[in-house]
């Protein structure tokens, strides 16, 4: 049976932001008997994403931030703009980085890259703390 | 062992469209008695896509259609438009949302976020019926 | 218990490579006693990614190649370009792709629809080596 939890990552404003170390914090229980297995870090919320990226250098977090913002730009001719000129931006942005990440876990750890980390991406100008649900399957 | 369907969702033309309910109506048995799990749900087609958003106001539905067509333009010099104007762009569409969507299940139920929805994102002008491959595992 | 198996691919230089009849030749016992299951493909670089896509007219690799060149422009005002100038573009590109494709398993094949195939996305100009995770969950 699959291990699951739900939690919630610390208040952060818009940017790229790495929360690795912030995610293992909460799901290393459900990590350390697991050989082989996947884990899935769910977030359930609509103008914030979740993916992997460069672990290393902060200005790749500042690049990707600026470069999202030149894909999808927040002077489209938007219709629901209910919540400020960053609403519907953020909600294409989330499709585009989407809602779900998925790892592989391998002897009771993450098996990631060397160079790879888990990205927090807050779409919002306001910070804003965001729930997430991780699930275990293995 | 994992509980899996095939299932074709009705014919839509090109759009974002919120079918949350008419995929619950195909998956619920395989939902019904998992207590943690995840539901994957795999579209068969490269012209098409699934995601999660805001599952309340129909303009943010229009408001992504519009934009993704502002990202990846119709007007690019494409080569592939065996099937007409909107064939290959309708492929870079799809590899930017994703064919596979993965969501937790907990306590029978889908756990999505209270704005989230399912979205079938068709990128063909003409209306395409697109079969989904529903996979619980636990 | 999943199947798992870490495995490289050839070295390929930046495009969209179709990749599905190597991919299957390293993962193909993980699959053959499978009725129902996932499995998730998980590569550990943050500059190459993996999608499905048409699998047939080779003209849409070198069309979404070319189109995702147009959605996160090289000439944009990058900070991280230790490694060129194709440095963090590559990694958001990564970031709007995905690290990780997830395919349906139905007996002891892999479910995909007739024009789908697993694609390699390179986003580096110089040739590289990608390492791949493959995890089957059944």
């Amino acid at each position: 049976m699959g291990w699951q939890k739900t939690f919630t990552l610390s208040r952060r404003s818009k940017g790229c932001h790495l929360v690795t170390d912030e995610i293992i914090s909460h799901i290393s229980p459900g990590l350390k008997d697991v050989q082989v297995g996947m884990l899935f870090l769910f977030i359930q919320h609509t103008s914030a994403a979740l993916t992997i990226n460069e672990n290393c250098d902060p200005d790749v977090r500042k690049d990707m931030d600026m470069a999202l913002d030149k894909v999808v730009p927040e002077s489209l001719n938007w219709m629901h703009t209910d919540e400020g000129p960053d609403d519907s931006v953020s909600h294409t942005k989330t499709s585009l980085i989407g809602a779900t990440i998925s790892m592989p876990i391998t002897q009771g750890r993450l098996n990631l890259g060397t160079w790879q980390g888990i990205y927090l991406t807050e779409f919002r100008h306001a910070a804003h703390s965001r729930r997430i649900v991780a699930t275990v399957i293995s």
